[in-house]
């Protein structure tokens, strides 16, 4: 199959085609490189949804009723599993685990998982352009699914125009889980399995670490805040809060697996899309993505070419390592040298 | 403080020195290479266990029960949290779950965190540079805590000479959580929690897989379980199995919140660094240990380099950036270009 056909049959969104271009991604197969090239163009469509959290929290039943809705709204889907503990992804080990067996059927439904994380900063490069594979097949709604910890998931994160934290009640380690670096990209709060015990205060956690956010994050929105309180204190009614540019993430309770609160969901990210493109941000993100990608091509590349001069060197990297390893020669040292012998 | 000071300060074991130098390294501070380089011939002395599994698989409390028997055995202990849903450095979130407390006044453990996951590769950079720390400190063991997902989670399993991975029971996920990389580098396999239901199962499952991984990578023992096997149906007696260079991970129940199932783990470890000492295998990880590192300083130090070319390029890259979102300018072919200058 030549380049320009299998560029051709992804663009008709064939899946078999588009299996092979993301295997290819998933090996870090450098032939993937010109098919994704003469795809670029035809991208930039899709509207990318993220879906994080911790192992156990119910992503996968979540993406599930997310995705049945999807369809039933005439959307085409494409679902990325870059989650270890996803049965999608993780399904490999053990088998035959596949929740999404409701959808196996739905040609609407493509969906897709990463195996490996490869390469340094990898599994994000990886991401993004089995992303762009979906995009240009055609599809809609490309929802990522991800586990919350890790540098490859926050910039995964960034990858997406609304990103959905999911949580449960009642785990509390899995609060602290929720790395700051995630927090901060999440749009939509969801606290899943929500008839459990401690749901609301799971709730309460995620509103005083939000209002934490906003209070030293976004000063001009709380001296707002004052302002309004000041009023309300002087017997006047209180004004509405002015138009803003400042999206405030709701904090949803969903029982995912009895497909409860879904439609509460479903208008949250609606209403993030909405946002999105009323306060110009939408464009503002494909930029920034658009620069993370290119930063990310561009230092593939570089470290690529470092790395072609290190293999050449081999030999001699067996006999520093037994010398480092007896503490006979100074890896600093060493490193240095032969970094600065490398580059030159 | 000069450096030299610092330094000889680390080497007398004490605490403060130590923190500030491993917070230099958390915050990628070029400042402690060369403190990091004077250390370097006075380690290689300490015992490091990684500790590993799920968030919520109770790899602390097992820590904090391992750490209390290493200390009534005389040892100075070092305990480094990598984990971001670690109480130790998930704690920076909600505060105060400190459940190491009972540590906390003892001058025989040293509990630190890494908090940040820094720059492609940091994560098992930084935790490589603080064992080395705790290493020069004169720490006898040195317990590494890690979160089992991700490839620097795989790297800093392999800095070990020991790994235990903690699961629990009843968490199909949990098992298929598992990634091969990380099921290859544990040597002692802890079904943890072990009194809910399904503890049975878990370890069954666990010793399927070994065994799996033991049919596919390892053909000298299946041979020798076969003639094993023909020596039985014949009616003789079962030979003893030689001495064997494999080791056979051991799979233990374990309830560590109620201390019980610790003295088998203790055991399993001795066992295993017995293991490795008698076979050479010891000094074969040393090696390979010093080869990572060295590499990582190369790679670091190549790759460092080509990011302060592309810093003076910013202004150029907003300009790309705003191209390739409109799709008017192609990230690959101008990825490539911009390398090929850069390099050159």
């Amino acid at each position: 199959m030549s380049a320009a056909s299998l560029v051709d049959r992804v663009l008709a969104g064939e899946v078999r085609a588009a299996s092979r271009l993301m295997r290819r991604i998933d090996d870090e197969d450098p032939a993937a490189t010109p098919d994704l090239q003469a795809l670029f163009p035809r991208t930039g469509r899709a509207y990318v949804l993220g879906i994080t959290g911790s192992p156990g929290a119910g992503k996968s039943t979540l993406t599930d009723r997310v995705v049945a809705r999807f369809r039933a709204q005439g959307q085409s889907v494409g679902v990325l599993a870059v989650d270890p503990t996803s049965p999608f992804s993780g399904g490999a080990i053990l088998g035959d685990r596949i929740r999404m067996q409701a959808h196996a059927s739905d040609p609407g439904v493509f969906i897709r998982s990463l195996a490996t994380r490869g390469s340094l900063g990898g599994l994000s490069r990886a991401t993004g352009d089995c992303i762009r594979v979906m995009d240009a097949m055609g599809k809609d709604i490309i929802v990522v699914e991800t586990v919350g910890v890790g540098q490859d998931e926050i910039d995964i994160a960034q990858m997406a125009h609304s990103t959905l934290l999911v949580t449960v009640p009642g785990m509390g380690d899995d609060i602290q889980a929720i790395k700051a670096g995630i927090l901060e990209v999440a749009d939509v709060f969801i606290v899943n399995k929500s008839d459990l015990d401690g749901a609301d205060r799971t709730v309460r956690e995620l509103r005083q670490m939000l209002e934490l956010r906003h209070a030293t994050r976004r000063p001009p929105l709380e001296h707002d805040r004052q302002h309004r309180l000041k009023t309300r204190a002087a017997g006047k009614a209180p004004e509405p809060p002015p138009p803003s540019d400042e999206w405030e993430p709701p904090i949803l309770k969903v029982i995912a697996a009895r497909d409860q609160g879904l439609d509460p969901v479903m208008e949250a990210i609606a209403r993030h899309r909405e946002f999105l493109e009323r306060t110009g941000q939408r464009a503002e993100r494909e930029r920034a993505r658009a620069r993370m990608q290119f930063l990310a091509l561009l230092r593939n590349r570089l470290l690529q070419s470092a790395l072609d001069r290190l293999e050449a060197e081999k030999g001699r990297l067996d006999e520093v390592a037994l010398a480092i390893a007896r503490r006979e020669a100074d890896p600093y040292a060493l490193a240095e040298t032969l970094a600065h012998q490398l580059s030159t």
